[in-house]
Order: structure tokens, then sequence, then C-alpha cells
């Protein structure tokens, strides 16, 4: 402060204090970082570029902040989805619970085997086994009820291999590219192949997504009276797939928009790109590869769940951005950094 | 001015401007009333009394505002439906259009009336004509050009009795109510049993409410590549009838959360009105009953269109909230203020 001398009036030494060496310091830098857990690569440079562009007002690029939209996949593309999608644990722990009021589930396949705790056998019927096992255990509640099951499991439920519980296993990077693009004006959406009403009850806490930027595959409900008070009752039948060629369908029923961005991670997720990247103006594709079999999981052309094969593809020939999650993501899990 | 002297600084001479005559005269009052149009009656009262206990913070009513959800049907609560729904001379237009495309319609009920002018008799195939019109007229396009016709459509369409636009055909005191909402931090939807995409394009220039808050009837869309390029393409098949008993399920599925208001104005808004009116904390349900029939129309329990029957007994008996367009609205329609 000696250099100053007293006669420099309060405000100027506010100001070059405020210019000065705390904000300059490393620790000062990497706070003013918003995606401090990405490593600096080319698919942070690309997020970024794509960012300022869209924002900068009067530059060539520029999208008024309602037409901000951006849709994420939640399966592999926010949280994991290995050795199995975390809803199918949700199913398997709805099965237990109803087996009381269910008796003939003893004798009754899939039913039977997953009460004997032989996932393998019970997944061997493919998806119509699957639907039905969806359908028991989503099906024949109120919508109220069924908010109150799901808000219960994911509280206590645990993943098996890591032992946290499943919405601990999101991925610490794509929270902050959420909060950045949220702090860009984007309104941020989840486009997930997953049920809507499974998701919903946490997406607020976890994500910072509102349940009505929720959108996901659905069973039909319907609106009764019962005992004078009126409930929405959830029905054994499927109303929406959103995955696949249902994503870019999904996304205009609920918003009457197209995305200016698009994350996912599987070929479920290529048409919400395709759709997304043919739109004008700046576009930012994005595919998180799952590469790292130390810190998470890595799999892609030949895994059964988030399959990745004609969509990486397709991101190399169009230059979409492909993450490297194993040298891209500093961190992968938020639980790591403590 | 010769009462303050020169002595007064300049503040204190702009403190006095801003709390003296010129805001206590009558003119400045009425600028800083919300509801302007609104007649000093019980139903403005209601209205006011609702907004200020849900968002007195510390009340016993305060509800955050991310819950603070309204929804407003559209046909006969937000623009007139007399003397047929609006999107119903969109669709006669649209017949008389198309018609060179479709030689076979001039021998084709109900398409033969509608193009030699006989209203009557097109429309006396009830539902399943209405329908066979709908899918002609508002299927077989992708989203975009359906986009455009509808804007070009509502951009020059004039009613057959006012001369008027459709879109100068809204209600100027509903507008206030959907700005006075929105100031205390409420998101307004609309929830109509009319056409999804017939209401996305212009609800946002002439209601403030953007295409993702608007939830109505649809027909099924189909993701398509058409010369490498996606697009949505719409299918001649009923997807959702947003009506009624679907109003609440429609509701659900695109927020996933319970109004804590909602207006209507017929039958088709009671399930809608019912539900919100179930949920906990205090509640706004409200309707609008046409009672004018010299600046509008006046109808109830007898129209084939916007009946109210059934919801008119339900609201005198559970104290609900019903406007009488003739005595509360000092406007009807905005262009009488000029």
């Amino acid at each position: 402060m000696s250099i100053l001398g007293s006669r420099w009036p309060l405000a100027a030494v506010l100001l070059l204090s405020a210019a000065g060496s705390p904000l300059s310091s490393p620790a000062a830098f990497a706070a003013a970082d918003p995606l401090p857990s990405w490593n600096d690569t080319s698919s942070k440079k690309a997020i970024i570029a794509f960012v300022e562009r869209v924002t900068r007002t009067g530059g060539p690029d520029f999208v008024p902040a309602a037409q901000r939209i951006a849709t994420f996949d939640n399966d592999g593309t926010l949280w994991g989805e290995q050795p199995m999608y975390f809803q199918a644990f949700f199913i398997l722990d709805r099965v237990k619970a109803l087996a009381p009021q269910h008796p003939e589930w003893r004798q009754r396949e899939p039913f039977a085997s997953i009460l004997k705790g032989d996932m393998k056998a019970a997944l061997a019927g493919g998806e119509p086994a699957l639907v039905e096992l969806a359908m028991a255990t989503h099906a024949g509640t109120t919508t109220e009820e069924f908010d109150t099951i799901v808000r219960d499991w994911i509280a206590t439920a645990r993943h098996p291999k890591t032992g946290r519980r499943f919405t601990e296993m999101v991925y610490q990077p794509m929270l902050e590219l959420l909060a950045y693009l949220r702090a860009n004006d984007f309104k941020t959406y989840i486009v997930s192949g997953g049920g809507i009403e499974f998701m919903r009850p946490w997406t607020e806490q976890v994500y910072g997504i509102p349940p009505e930027q929720v959108i996901g595959s659905s069973i039909k409900t319907r609106f009764e009276i019962r005992d004078g008070k009126p409930v929405l009752v959830r029905l054994p039948e499927l109303n929406f797939i959103d995955d696949k060629a249902g994503k870019p369908v999904g996304i205009n029923s609920h918003t009457g928009r197209r995305p200016i961005a698009a994350f996912g991670n599987s070929d479920g997720d290529l048409q919400m790109l395709q759709w997304t990247a043919a739109g004008p103006g700046a576009r930012l594709c994005l595919y998180v590869h799952h590469t790292d079999d130390v810190r998470e999981w890595a799999y892609d052309r030949q895994s059964h769940v988030g399959r990745l094969d004609k969509g990486l593809d397709e991101a190399v020939a169009r230059g979409w951005t492909v993450v490297d999650m194993k040298n891209d993501w500093r961190v992968v899990y938020a639980f790591e950094k403590k």
C-alpha cells in the first residue's frame, strides 16, 4: 500500500484491489472457471466457444434467451447406467416390496426369478418381460402415491458396486455444465428414455431441473374421483416411449421448440442430436463417451446398455463434440472430491 | 412550485413530485391498479386477496414461486368462442384452400357442404365429421410447415361478426390478470381443448405465454429424415384430447405439478378446477360466466359451444369465483378502449 500514499481516494484503492493480486492467483482463477472439473481440452473449449457465440449481443450467432433450449439425456449422460439402468434397480426393489401382496409371483416369470435373486433368468424374457415388470411396479397407484414411493426409494437405495446412493452417481462435470448454461439464460431439459414420473421427484434437487422441464417415457393416467377426492390413477398401459425417434417427438410435444444444444451418450440420443443439429444458426451437439474403466465404466459399440455405435460414427463424421471421459474430465463423480 | 421556494434542493423537489398531486389523481391511481378493466366487485377482490395470501412471505398461505402454477382454458376464457370455436374457422378456410388438390371433396361430405357454404349441413355429421375435417386440415405437413400455415392465417383471418382479427378478440381483463399473476411470479399456462400446435405460433405474442407453457389436444407426429433433413411429420391420428378429464392428465403430463389457480368457462374445465381445488393450501378456482349479450355473447347451460351447466352448480356450491362478464368487466375487448 505504500506506493499509493495517503492521497489516493478510497474508490481507487478498491478498484486496484479488485484488479490486483487476489483475483489473479491460481486459486481465484479456478473459482472463476465455470467448468472446473473439465480438463482444458477441445471438448471444454467447444462448449465455451458455443455459449459465447450464442450469447454475444449483436453478434452474428446471437440467440434470444427464450430460444436457448438445451436438452440432456439422463442415463449415462447425467448419471451412471451400469451395470444396468438405475430405474431397473427400482423395479427389482419394488417387485420384492410388492411380493407379499402377490403370492402368485413365486410361480410366475419374470417375477419368480427376481424373487430368487436370479437376475439373468428374469431378464431372459427380453423386452416383454421388462414391460411386464414395469407395469407391475409403476402402475396401480395414484400419481401422488407413486411420487412418495420414488422419493422413499431414492433416499435410501444404494448402487451395488459403489455402495453410493444413486443420486450421488451424477457426473460432476455435467452438473457444472448445467449450471453454466443456466447462468447464460439457457433453459435446461431432461429428455430421457426413463420414466418421467420416476425422475421428476428428485431432478430439481439433484440437477436443478424442475418437473416441468423433465421429458420421459410414460404410462397412461386417468382422472378419477375417489372417496370424493380427485386423483390421477396410473394405468398399466404404455403412453409414450421417449427414446430414439421418440426424443424429438417428446421435445416438440413438451416445448414446441427445437433445442440449440443437445447432450447424449448413446444411439438412443442420435435422433435428438440430428434434430438439434438441423436447425438454423449455431448448434452444439455433444456425446459423452464412456472411456474410463477405472473411475467409471468403459463401453460403447458392444454394450447392451447405452450402446454408442452409429452415433459415434455420425458424431465423428459431422464434427460433433465427443467427450472422452477419461481425458476430458478431471473429476467424474462429485464424491471423488471429498 | 412557489411554496417550495428556491432553497429546496433538487432531490427534495423530485421526491415531492413523486409523492404529490400527479400520482394521487384518479388517472394515476388507475395506472397503479393491476386490474384496471375489472370493476371493483367481489370477483376482483377475490383474485387480489388470493394473490396477496400466497405471496405474503412468512404468511400461513405462502407458496414458493416455483409452485405458483396457474392454468387457463383458452376458448371462452382468454378469447371468444362464438358463434363457433375460432379454430373451426381455420378448418373451414383450410378446406377451401386445399380443395383444388382434392377434387373428390366436391362429392364427399362433410367437405362438399363446406365448399357450398352450407355450414349447418357440414356439421350435421357430428364429431366423426369434425374429426375427419381436423385430420384433413391439420395433418400431412411437417410441424414447421404447419406453424407457417397457422401464422399466415391468424395474421389475416377475421371474425364474421365483429370483422376483427381473432387475436383482437381476447379479453382485456384476462390479459391484465395474466400479467398480474406473472408480476407475482406465477407461471401461466394455457390448458385448452384446442390444438396445441394451432395455439403455439401466436400465444407468446398475444398472451405472453411461451410455447412450452401451452397444453392442448394433439395429433401424433413422426420423426423422419426427408432429403437428408430431419423433420417431424404430422399424422392423421389422434394423440390426446385435452378436454374434461383430459385436462388434469395433460397438466400433469406437461408440468408434473398441480396448479394452485385455474380459470375456465365451461363444463370442459370442471375437472381441471376440481383437481386444482383438491390440493392443499390456498386455491383460486374461477369461472368466466358469459352474461353480456351486448358487448359479447350471453350463454351458459343450453349452449352447444362452451356449455356451463354442471360447472356453474359446482362453482356456486363450493364458493368458487364466478365472473359475471356484464357487471365485473369494465372492458371486454382491448379494442373497445380505442
